[in-house]
Order: structure tokens, then sequence, then C-alpha cells
């Protein structure tokens, strides 16, 4: 009844469910499709790669709930793989739509280019196939808006990247517009009732019964969208509250209940003490990776323990298959009884500058990071890396609203420039005005500057600190402290924002030394103000690391080394 | 009886085999076996990502005849796989070797970094399978000096990527040494004789009947190293000669016989007469790729044709299974009868500047490339991208001992700058003084432009000629001339080099808008030296295209619109 063509139809969608901009690159078989997304109200990014459009799709995605980057067969999607695999990996919503050659050309295997020149259309779906909770393949256009309204709803729901592949001869196929009337659902199938108010109930027990309950919260309760059920059940309790490395933001740091980070001998003392001795953890989104528990070195029991997760829970040793945490976390904060709840104290939390000042000039990471907590202010976008940053910002405390963007688990380097350029533009396109401050090592930096261009291009507000510590210090604590293949060339790092296409004027541009320059800077106003683009050059010592860093460190490389 | 490590093994046999400079980066799951490099006698690249890594492994490999990647598990290789494709897909041998987590985690399934978090080790390899002529999955120290030997045999002979993954336990377990003291055997296989001289008479029999024969030379024969047959064929017979694009630079561009470049429509005239009359067309090592044949538009008959491979040969309509073209090739050249042979003319080629200039100062592309042509010395490798230079090189006489270095069938843009570093670098660890010139489009370059790193890293001699046309101008010729995502953002190219680590006395720049400009550079005693690293910011009009790119992208758009 209402014709529309289908590159209009899968794009009005994207807007439909809070999409605003597309990351990506043209290529020839997605030329025409691209010609649909202003129509549907949506603004091209214009990415500089595809590798760092899905890092930037990851990091909008993270911010603004979903996203989606489109690229080019072949060519493109491979060079975007790694990056929709860590989305995979970290549980992050990203829709890949691949321009493909025409159905057409597929049937008649045709000798074209960005094949493997062997008639083989499917290789890289297939191998997309890996990271993705989706596929849609789209070849007729009877199946195409079912396809695609599956796959975003999966994408959705399941907090994964999807792959559609649209062959440039389906791109401009009619197909029935009056479906655009209905929202795809995007509601997460409710839990049977009966199963699900009995895991209420046990939980309950647990609860009542304990003597010093505490509440962890980890990466999948912020990724399922659980957030809000967390902050109510901590308002309602009291309950002492930690997060992981990767469930760092979930929580608001200024909260009397807020207890500060949790990751085995990475914790600090009082931590480690409050969560180890407790006879009951609600652990909520667990997400138990090396890098996220300072080597597998959490020293909590089963026993003791309350698995909240997306599709299950487990308490004890008893598992919950098909009961999600959201209408159980729901009904816990409903029924618990606060007269048979115990509280223990949670640890005081702060930004310990001063115990960590040493006399000299020198910034070292001890220093650095809790001064960072200082100078963050309410609702920043803090974007970390992995290497000193990622083990740095435990160190660090949030004011409230913060957003925490890290990639712990699939911690692949470079992926912050993106992801700070992808957040900085989801909050722009949700018109709020928030700082998006990323820290990245200068070894991380090199392998995706050029998307300093692509902020440039949207006039984003992001303040980058770079460490300039002369390599790969994260590697060197691994293995091979003055190994050239930890070294790298030094680049003249405040020039690169102009180079890429700013202007003086909307780029500003700092190399800091010393405490007292960094502490000169923190504190100018116009600098707090993040107006445009800000480069920070900072020098920290090549052999320095955060306290967590060391000990994590140590036991990868024992790991490694094991026989 | 001589014990060594599994690490030095293989970096042993990568310089037996010719390999003297690896490309990559460092990660945790590889940090020991690099120790093992320089104790090998190879340098390490230290490349500024995986994705340029694997594009300067193309290159090198095509210049120096292998190359070798080393990446880490799951965010490293994978960010390469789309360089390890185009090299899968354009036959190009690169060992790609991977550190990967100890066979201890893998079996115990641990929630490692850099892993998708469900506990498969092998969904990576998986992937690379699809991209791999040989896998080796090191696993058992009794096998891993055969599965390596295996690979890297096969990584030469069939000119195609091998994978190989090393676990951090592997690295250090012994193996016997004394092995290398017998080298890896890389000798083809020989062809059955009585099949094989059965089709030296059936060739030889079409050959003498000719009237018109003409040789085609394609990237098949380049990649399955012939070129010593087909010179000496050219030699023996001087029958006229063609180069299709992918095949450009197999043949001296300045012996009597060349006739020029071969793609249907989009050749010279006087070419498509040549080829398309000819009653006998000796086809070598054809890869009949879109973008090789100008959309398809060749006009030869399988009845005139004769096609030589690496793996058979056809007749007409007869199909010769395992019969490599070497050896047949090398009877040809044996036992042709010269007596019995026409020889018909060749056309001349020539760099046809003055027809070609007009009167305005802009540089046109059709007056470009017919001047480098001039410019071009002996033995120089000619870098050139998908895009302008691509298709524009068409154009260009090579002098001879040319390399032409091209990826018309993969045709991922931002790769050139990846292989022109790797071809400078095996060009100086071949201890030769040749000049890599690179011919590069503004938006190709942006994709890959911090490989200018390590070119000056290494203190390549590379002169880069950036063509400035404000965006993807091939784009634009195949859809969406004036849109918004064929635009990109202008960068201050001529600085990239200073920013990206050179000193000011390391670089030379150049801003050439004109063709008085152009002359007076091209010209230039220094510049023609290129002691060190040039930057050309080239002014070109945006909407220019060369003759050959505006053929086939109309016919490439066609192709994509049919429904
Ligand atoms: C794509 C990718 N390649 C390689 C690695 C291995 N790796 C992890 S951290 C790191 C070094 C990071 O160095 P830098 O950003 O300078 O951090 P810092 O010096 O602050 O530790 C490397 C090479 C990786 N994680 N991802
Ligand atoms: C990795 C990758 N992404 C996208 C494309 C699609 N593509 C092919 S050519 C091209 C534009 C190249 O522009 P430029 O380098 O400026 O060349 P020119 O203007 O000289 O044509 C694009 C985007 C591709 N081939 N490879
Ligand atoms: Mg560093
Ligand atoms: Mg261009």
């Amino acid at each position: 009844k209402k014709p529309i063509v289908v590159a209009e139809y899968l794009f009005r969608r994207l807007h439909e469910i809070g999409i605003r901009s597309v990351h990506g690159l043209p290529g020839d078989f997605n030329l025409v499709a691209l010609d649909y997304i202003p129509k549907a109200g949506l603004k091209w990014v214009g990415s500089v790669n595809e590798l760092n459009a899905a890092y930037a799709a990851d990091g909008y995605a993270r911010t603004k709930g979903i996203s989606a980057v489109v690229t080019t067969f072949g060519v493109g999607e491979l060079s975007a793989i790694n990056g929709i695999a860590g989305a995979f990996s970290e549980h992050v919503p990203v829709v890949h739509i691949v321009g493909c050659p025409s159905t057409i050309s597929q049937r008649n295997g045709m000798l074209l280019h960005h094949t493997l020149g062997n008639g083989d259309f499917n290789v890289f779906a297939n191998m997309s196939s890996q990271i993705s909770c989706n596929m849609a393949r789209l070849k007729d256009p009877a199946d195409i808006p079912d396809q695609i309204d599956l796959a975003l709803r999966e994408c959705w729901i399941r907090s994964r990247p999807v792959y559609i592949m649209l062959p440039t001869d389906m791109a401009e196929k009619k197909v029935e517009g009056a479906r655009l009337d209905t929202p795809i659902d995007l509601t997460e199938p409710a839990n049977e009732t009966e199963r699900e108010d009995y895991v209420v109930d046990v939980v309950l027990k647990y609860l009542h019964a304990a003597k010093q309950p505490v509440i962890l919260v980890d990466a999948c309760a912020i990724r399922h969208k659980v957030l809000n059920e967390v902050h109510d059940l901590v308002e309602k309790t009291q309950l002492p509250v930690f997060v992981t490395p990767m469930g760092k933001g979930a929580i608001n740091e200024d909260h009397p209940s807020y207890g500060g980070v949790y990751a085995g001998t990475g914790s600090l003392p009082a931590v480690a003490q409050r969560v180890e001795t407790s006879d009951l953890v609600l652990s909520i989104g667990a997400l138990k990776s090396d890098f996220n528990t300072a080597g597998f070195s959490y020293r909590t029991s089963r026993l003791n323990t309350i698995d909240f997760h997306s599709d299950h829970c487990t308490v004890r040793y008893s598992e919950y298959p098909r009961v999600a945490m959201r209408g159980v976390l729901r009904k816990v904060v409903e029924r618990v009884d606060l007269s048979k709840l115990s509280r223990p104290p949670s640890p005081e939390v702060a930004n310990e500058v001063t115990k960590n000042r040493d006399s000299s000039e020198t910034i070292t990471q001890a220093f650095f990071w809790p001064r960072v907590g200082e100078y963050l202010k309410e609702n920043d976008i803090v974007v970390t890396e992995t290497g000193t940053s990622n083990f740095g910002i435990w160190e660090t405390k949030y004011p409230r609203g913060v957003t925490g963007v890290t990639q712990i688990l699939w911690g692949s380097i470079g992926w912050s420039v993106g992801a700070a350029q992808g957040a900085a533009l989801a909050a722009k396109d949700m018109g709020v005005d928030r700082r998006t401050i990323l820290f990245v090592g200068d070894g991380s930096f090199q392998l995706t500057a050029q998307e300093v261009s692509t902020m440039m291009r949207h006039n984003l507000k992001v303040t980058i600190f770079l460490i300039y510590n002369e390599g790969f210090t994260i590697e060197r604590y691994i293995h091979g402290m003055d190994a050239e293949y930890n070294d790298i060339i030094r680049w003249k790092y405040v020039d690169v924002p102009t180079v890429f296409g700013g202007s003086e004027k909307q780029v500003r541009k700092f190399v800091i030394k010393t405490k007292d320059e960094l502490e000169k800077l923190l504190t100018d106003k116009e600098f707090n103000e993040a107006g445009g683009l800000q480069f920070v050059e900072l020098w920290m010592p090549k052999e320095d690391a955060p306290r967590a860093l060391k000990i994590t460190a140590e036991i990868a490389a024992k790991n490694n080394a094991k026989m």
C-alpha cells in the first residue's frame, strides 16, 4: 500500500530504534543505498577507515544504546571485522550493513573486484557469522522487511552485532512501507512467572539470611541495560556496592553505598576485605575475564554468590536457565524486606591525590589517576584504552553520571580513539552537552590516529590525554622491558589534529611535563569548558605503571609461560 | 641432536627462504617468540597497525618473493585479515604467524582477553582458513617442524598466504635443529612428462599454424614466478606481447615486441585491433576480473585462445588439468620452429605526452600519466592504488626493469601505502638501490597514512605522489558525482611525514598545482635522486578521470544496477 525501497526501509528502521548517525565508508556496492541515509533523517559520518568506523560504532552504541556501520563487500567488511568482533565479545549492539554485489552477479559467480576470485560470495558472511547474533542475507524482497526487523530486534535484545548483507540489486527493490507504522518490538521476552518467582524467593531467602551482603556490578549489567533495576536495588537496600573494572561507571560513585573497584588481588585492601569476607555477593552481569579480575584472582566462593545474567541466574550451585535478570532484579527490589537486611558499611572511596603525590615534578601513574578524579565533572564520558590507562582508571573516583567506556575483554588497541569519536557523536546526537575525555597510550594512538580527523569533521568536543611514555609500557611489564619491539617512533603528537584537518582555532594543544603544568591545566577554566578538540601530550615515565597493571601483567606473563 | 626452540626454528626457516624483515606488532601472546627474531638474523619492522603490516607484507612479497607478518591472537590477526585476504585473492605468498594463548589455556577454555568470551579458541583460525592455502596449528613439538616446513613450502609454491598458530607454551619448546641443515624443498612438482609433452605438441601445432599469434601476460605469470619462461618465449619468438593491467611490469616495455596494455574496450584502439583480430592468443596467467578487463569487455574468442595457468592449461575448449605452465612454456620455447612462425607487427608504444598536453595550467589525468612515463627510470618500483592511479598508469610506458605493484582484483584502498613501505623495504633488504614511487589518491591515503611513519623508521626511499582531487573520484564516476559520501576532509598532506616522526631533513615536501611546477619537479636532479622520503601533493581536478576509468566505472555502475 505504501511502497518504499529497501534501503529507505532499512534506514528508517535504524532511525526508529534510536540511531542518528551512520558510520562507514562508501564503496561501489553500497553507493546507491547511501543515497537514502539523509532521506531517513540520518547523518553520514564519513569515517576515515572501516576499522575506525567499527570502533566508533562501538563507542556510539555504548553511549546511545545501539549503532550502525556500513561497509562494502570484502575489503570494507573485513577491515571492520576486528571492531565488530570486539562488539560481539563485549556485548555491544552494532548493526553491520554490508553492500555487496547483485544477486545476479552472485548467481553467475562473476569474477568481481573485492572477491577472492573463486566465485564464492558467502565466504565473508560466513566469517562474520561467528561474531554476529543474527545474519540477514537479503535476497528476496518478499522476505526482506521480516529479515531486517528480526535482525534489529535481535541486535537490541541480545546486545550483540548483527550482519545485514545488502546486494546492489536489492537496495532499490520495493517493499511494503506500511509496516513502518508499527515499531519493531524491542521488549525483552518476560520470564515465565512461576519460574521467575521461584528464583526471586530463593534470592530473597539468602539475602535476608546474609550477615554481610554486598552487590557487585559487572559489564553485562551495563550492556544488557539493567542499570535502572540495579540503581533501584542499591537505593532501596543501601547495600555496599562495588564495580568490576568493566562495570566501572555503572554506579554513582558519590553514593554512600559505593565501595570501589573489586578485582581480586588487584583491589585496594579495604575493598578486597569487604567483598571477600562477604557471605553473599549479589553478582550482576559478571564477565570474569583475566584482565577484569586481575588474572582470575577472585577470592570469593560460589557458595556465597548469586549470579544474575541476561539469560539465566545461578544461586550457589543451582542454575536457573531462561530466567533473565531484569525481571528477577525488579521483583527483588519490590519484595525485599528491609527489616531483615543486614547492611555492613562500605569502604570509603576517595581520590587519593595527596597520598600519592611525591616530591618530584614527574607525573607518576600513581599520582595522575586520582588527580583526574578531581578534574572530572558530572556526566563526563570517560574513555580508556588497553595499556596503563585501563588500569590507572581504577584509582579514579568518578563524579555521578559519568559513563565509563573501556574494552577490557577484547582489548584491541587503537579502539579507544574510534570509540571516543563515536561516544562524543552520540552525545551530540542526543543533544546533551557532555565532555568526552579520552586517555590513550602513545602506542595505541598510532594505530588509529586518523580518527581525530572524523572528530573534527563533526566538530566534536573531545579532550584527548595522550600518555607519552615512549612505547608499549603494558607490554614491557609482561615481557621485554627493554625490547626493541616495545619501542615506537616518536610522533609530533600535538600536531596531529591540525594535520588531520583541524584549524588552529578549532584545536587547543598542550604539552604537559610536570605536576605543576598539569595542575595549571586541570584548573584552567577554558580547558575545563572543553569547547572543541583539546589535545594534551602528557609525559609519564616509560617504566612506570599503575599498581593494578603491575599485578595483572605478572599473572598474565606466568600464565603465558606455563608449560 | 641439535635442540633448538620452536620460535628460532621458525624464524631461521623464514630467513632461509629469503625473508629478511618481519612485519607486525607485539602482543602478549607473541612477545616471547619475538625475542628470537634478531637471533635468526631477521629485522623487526615494528609496524604501526596490523592492517598496514599485512599490506606491507604483501608489498614485500611482491618485490622479494615471500614475506611474513606476526600478529597477536584475535585483535591483531583480525585487524590484519583484510590484508591477508587481499594476498590470497591476488596470489601473494605471505606467512601469517599468530601468537596465541597457551595450549593449556585453550584446553581449559579460559576466559582470556582477546577472546569472544566463549572459550572458543579456533574461531579466528577458522576465519583465516578461508584465505590461507595451509593452516599450521602448532600443538605438539613432535609435529611442529613438519608443520612449519610444509606451511612454508605451500606458501611459496601455491603463492598464497599460510597461517601459523603459535601458542605461548610452544614458542620455546625444543625441536630437532639438525633439520635446518636441509633446506625446505621449494621446487614445484614437475608435470608428468607424457602429459606435458602432449600439451606442448598441441600448443605448437596451433602456434605454427597461426597467422597472427600474440602473447598476453597477466597477473599469475608474475605471481607464479614464470617470468623467466615468458621472457625467453618473447625473446625467442619475437611475437607481439601485451600485458593486462594486472600484468603490467611483467614485460620490458622497451622491447620492440611490446605492444601495450590489453583490457578489452579499455585498450587503446591499435592494441584492441591487434589482440582481437589475432587468431591465437597465448594467454599466460590470466585473471580476468572486472577491473582487469574493463568490465569483462574482452572481444577474444576461446577458439583462438590457449590459456596457461599454474595448475592447468586450456587449449580452445580442451582442458589439461595438472599441467602447470612452467614446464609447458619452457618446452614451447625450446621446441618452437621459428621458420613456421608468423610474426605480425606490434603496435608502437610511447608516452604520449605532447598529444595529451592541453593549453591550460591544470594537471589533467590525460597529461599526467604519460608524463610520468618519462620521469620513471630503469628498475623503479611503481605502486598504484585503486582509484584514478590504477587506471591512469595504463597510459604510462615503463622503462625496462620496472616492477609494477597494484591490487586490481582485491582493490582495498589504503593498501598501496603499506605495500609501498613493504616494497621499499624489500629493495633495501636486497641491497639494491631502486626508487619506490607511490601514486595514491587523497581518499585512499587517509585510511593508512600512518604507514609513512614506518617508512621513516627504516629510512626508506619512497617518493609519494598524493593525488589531491578532493575525495573519491573513482566512486563519483560510478555513482554520486556530487554526493557528500564521496567527499573527504582536507588534510595538510605534506605535513604528514614530519608529524609521523620524520625530521625536516629526512623529508622533502612539494605542493604542485600546475604543469609548469610539475615539469620543474620532475626534471629536478635532487628530486630524481630520491635520497629519502619525498612527498608531493599533486593537484588534479575533482571531476577528471583517466580514459580507462571512465569506461570501467560506467560498466560497473550498470552491472550493479542490473535488476
Ligand atoms: C590490535 C592490537 N594489537 C596489539 C595488541 C597488543 N598490545 C596490548 S597493549 C599494547 C601496548 C599499548 O601501548 P600504549 O598504548 O602506549 O600503552 P601504555 O604505554 O600506556 O601501556 C599492545 C601492543 C593489542 N592489544 N591490540
Ligand atoms: C577498504 C576499502 N574501502 C572502500 C573501498 C571503496 N572505494 C574504492 S575506490 C574509493 C575511493 C578512492 O579515492 P581516492 O583514493 O581519492 O582515489 P581517486 O580520487 O584518485 O579516484 C573507495 C572509497 C575500497 N575499495 N576499499
Ligand atoms: Mg605508551
Ligand atoms: Mg581522490
